[in-house]
């Protein structure tokens, strides 16, 4: 939950004016997401999200972010779309922040995804690797896989104090990805953070992919490892496999996985269980003490890296290897 | 900013469905408030707030907070209606927290209010004592004058440390009111914490008067006492008569004051400075270290008093006594 920057009326105003807008009917602080403030702004005839972007989200990156949802959102997905100011451009600055204006999305985010949600989610997730294929810009993933190894040294072997055994699973793990890393898979953006709290529904139906701002360049099969991982496992952290199943189906009956990124598939399960344990071991043991932002469990990623490593074959997630 | 408790979509939509409402189209926690949860819950048709009342709010209070708010929504106040559940009841129960659901009003707050906003602020308290004349409840003020000695207590001196002669000022102020308490003024219900941000506005008319958790029965003139403290005063801490003026008049445009009422200004001032002094400086002195939401500070309240303190007659605050 966040609002970092306050934002005035004084300096509301000028800000919409640049977008051509008025004065507005609602304007509420989010208490959502953790990197940005944001805010809800509502007009007579629309509603927008407000991001001011704090200083963990880097302001050379945002052009991409930007562009690409709106290129998305063109291509037909359910993706905001950013307000352009009347110069034309879509970033402008608010209480000294960079700051952007994109289209509110109905919906809600599920907390407890379903077969069916799990099904549209796949698809949405294949729509989208299909729809950023023709978008021209690529951005490095600096969160890929040489950051992960810093953010767990920086923990100084604290979690072990979590539980035992924890280091030596993590370093072998690491030293296994990077060892056995399928080179040659197809590639192109991927969301990286597809989490059920980025995906709004209405019913089953997906009606919002938002928070674009992990998007990188990388392996389309590592953005459905990352979405197995985030969307298929139970409260108790057991692997469900009808629902890993229904999530795989999905995306093939948009995009069919080759032979080869079925293969990989537990290797990149790994990776992905390994990218989010990095940085929710790193914030966990780098919380300011009596802070009110709780971190993200990362005993929960634990769990998720152990099952994969037990993993012989793509099988136990619900697809067969071709 | 707060959201304390974490609402899930298995808990909100059968408590929807106990006010004959379906799945909404939008579900946001708000950043606002510091003592309860709130959330903003669109639905295709109207708007609302869905508030979970947190540990300081008494559970038995919120019949009378809620009854009093239908009351003055239904006087013409723009007030939020609570909803009714199809039983009747306006009080719920979600995530283990009584909850209520409270129609959504259109408007900003404002941070720098302006002459013209002062006036209409005035107007709308007068307005909502007069329309409260005719509602059956009592409810004692928790926070009136005897509670702000024991929270001034608590803090142990350290008061002390933001300003020297902090003390002895707070304690005389503290015994002048106690001692000349004007007995007998014309008394009912008030807001008793009518600031800014619990008061929104669309252009310079008010479109909304919110947060009615402090509503007591009280002077009057204490509640016009504690507006000149929220509302006229600008940032660095110096009165600003024409407001002051602006306001007093909007309120004697509906409701006059008594000259008995007139002559407890200075005095009720200073009162109503103490009591949200007295409840910063305990915030202050009592938060958790590296806790996110930031106490307000109590020395623009000192600042306040102090001012307060040097005024003869109310005329200071752009009234003329009669």
């Amino acid at each position: 939950m966040a609002v970092y920057t306050d934002v005035t009326d004084d300096d509301l105003l000028p800000f919409l004016a640049a977008y051509g807008l008025q004065e507005p009917v609602a304007f509420k602080g989010i208490a959502e997401g953790v990197e940005n403030s944001n805010y809800y702004v509502g007009f007579e005839d629309q509603a927008a999200i407000l991001t001011l972007y704090e200083r963990r989200t880097r302001a050379e990156d945002l052009p991409f972010f930007l562009s690409l949802m709106q290129h998305l959102h063109h291509q037909g997905l359910p993706v905001p779309l950013p307000y352009a100011q009347t110069n034309g451009a879509l970033l402008g600055t608010l209480a000294g922040r960079p700051a952007a204006l994109i289209s509110f999305l109905p919906g809600l985010s599920v907390r407890k995804p379903t077969r069916d949600h799990c099904a549209q989610l796949g698809t949405a997730l294949a729509r989208l690797h299909v729809a950023a294929q023709s978008f021209p810009l690529q951005r490095l993933n600096s969160m890929g896989r040489d950051a992960w190894g810093p953010l767990i040294q920086a923990c100084d072997g604290q979690p072990e104090t979590l539980q035992t055994g924890a280091m030596q699973m993590i370093w072998q793990a690491l030293e296994d990805v990077h060892r056995q890393w399928p080179e040659g898979l197809p590639a192109g953006i991927i969301h990286a953070d597809l989490f059920p709290n980025n995906v709004l529904f209405r019913g089953t139906d997906v009606s919002g992919l938002i928070d674009f701002y992990f998007a990188a360049t990388d392996l389309f099969a590592y953005d459905v490892a990352i979405a197995l991982n985030a969307w298929c496992f139970e409260p108790d952290v057991s692997y469900n496999i009808t629902k890993g199943r229904a999530l795989l189906d999905g995306y093939q009956s948009v995009r069919r996985l080759e032979s080869t990124e079925v293969y990989a598939l537990p290797l990149l399960c790994q990776a992905a269980a390994l990218r989010f344990l990095a940085t929710r071991l790193y914030d966990w043991f780098h919380r300011p003490a009596g802070a009110l932002v709780k971190p993200h469990d990362p005993v929960e990623y634990m769990k998720k890296l152990h099952f994969h490593r037990d993993v012989n074959s793509a099988r136990a997630y619900g697809v067969e290897s071709k």
